[in-house]
């Protein structure tokens, strides 16, 4: 029997998208425009995909999905952050983002940055939530990896080579991988490890976990490269080709088209190898690792 | 015998120096534009008040000022990430902080957004570093007021209704104090309690604090406003009259300069009042306190 991803899926973004109502101030409150634009932006049609990876890293342990909640969305919130300042016009200058404007297009730059540094110390107010039902301990630790996945060991100085390396005609692969690993991977990764963690992983299956979480983390970001190439700009909800006009670090810029596709291929099969130790409870991980690579948005 | 708050700020000051030092990534580091920035912003002249209140609030209860450390340097790099972001040209676009030029000025908008960020989510991460000497439960109670006092119930959200204020002719008092409470006055307090809470104040004592932290704030905000119009541009290393040209919400625009003053004096007088239960031991707040009402710059 085939796992059941999409159902699997629609149940645990439903208990993301109540814990974040739940969680997100209110656009009645003050301050309004505030409020209104971080929702705008995290209420905008997101795949939710870092979330059910800490969802799913709880229960692969043997944890209660529940309690890793504040974690999910703290990490959606970062996430959401980092989308809003990238396509401010001083870093990508963005104008869609999901079929939607892009938040300093509806709201103006000056609530824009500041929407993004008011998820950003949200999220971290939300992982120190999770201590109600998790030892203050783990829930450290958590804090400082993600942390460390957001800076600038990750997706900030990510990002910022990543902008450093446009219209760089000798680019490597190690260049590509470092800058995606941190602008991409880091935080996926952590999401997955985080709820493994919060839910009291052994290292056996942190070191699994984070094996899986690196392979897929690389496997999505050449699934990101090559859709901006073939894909479709109405299913994507943004323009295609925008990385070759920007001359982006892309693997398909350094090792061509085939090579990225089959690298890609070799991660998700790296990944799902990882699991082994789990069993029958690796399903839900091993679908979203198919999902990951065959997605088209 | 008057308190020797100068031997006892030099002092604090330089092991808050060299521990951020320690804990910032060197400018030689991947990505060198990233630490550079952080850096040029981070050591360029602050007077590391809020790390002097969450030493002194160790100290006050009795705790080792060493253990809070991680916490001094965190609420610091919180303070610079606002400043950095404060300045960009889409907010109060100032070209001018502590007699440099702004970080947007020097790095660019991208670096300068990126570097804020990246200095917020190091504070997290450094606030996770006080478990090595304080019990875990209470490192994660000072993270939750950290963030809550950064995000849209704190700094952000103060600096979002300013920005909305500006030009209003309608201001009250109460919102005034609303934003500068957010504003200024939140991290303020939040530095100073929660280097007592990772010392283990009880509760009457976090209690006696915040008394103190929310007066002495407002007394430090009354005082900035009366600077921007009486100071001394040379000494503070910024134009003065931006308030009055930008229109801003200030405590002389909704009282008059007689009042304004005469509401820093109580304010400094309730919050020293509210000192009294801890003796001698109160006399680096009563002398902060007394400075932050008499400064320069």
């Amino acid at each position: 029997m085939t796992f059941d991803l999409a159902g699997y899926s629609i149940e645990r973004r439903r208990w993301v998208e109540e814990a974040l109502e739940h969680f997100i101030p209110p656009a009645s409150s003050e301050p309004h425009s505030l409020h209104q634009s971080v929702r705008y932006s995290l209420f905008c049609g997101g795949k939710r995909l870092r979330p059910l990876l800490t969802i799913a890293g709880a229960e692969i342990v043997g944890g209660n999905p529940q309690h890793v909640l504040p974690l999910a969305c703290a990490v959606e919130c970062i996430h959401t952050f980092s989308l809003i300042h990238d396509d401010l016009p001083a870093i990508d200058n963005d104008d869609l983002r999901r079929g939607h404007l892009t938040n300093h297009k509806v709201y103006g730059e000056a609530i824009a940055i500041l929407s993004g540094d008011a998820l950003l110390a949200l999220s971290f107010e939300l992982i120190g939530k999770c201590s109600l039902n998790v030892p203050a301990d783990r829930v450290i630790r958590v804090l400082q990896m993600i942390a460390h996945a957001t800076g600038t060991n990750g997706m900030v100085g990510g990002q910022v080579v990543d902008i450093e390396s446009e219209g760089k005609d000798d680019l490597d692969l190690e260049t590509v991988k470092w800058i995606h690993g941190r602008k991409t991977g880091a935080l996926l990764t952590a999401s997955l490890i985080g709820g493994a963690i919060l839910a009291g992983a052994n290292g056996e299956q942190e070191q699994a976990l984070t094996v899986y979480g690196e392979n897929i983390g690389l496997a999505f970001q050449i699934t990101d490269d090559l859709l901006d190439i073939y894909g479709d700009a109405a299913k994507l909800g943004k323009p295609v080709g925008s990385d070759l006009k920007n001359d982006k670090a892309t693997y398909p810029k350094v090792l061509g088209l085939e090579t990225s596709q089959r690298l890609a291929n070799e991660a998700h099969d790296t990944g799902v190898a990882a699991l082994s130790l789990f069993g029958d409870k690796a399903e839900p991980l091993k679908s979203l690792a198919k999902y990951i690579i065959g997605r088209e948005q």
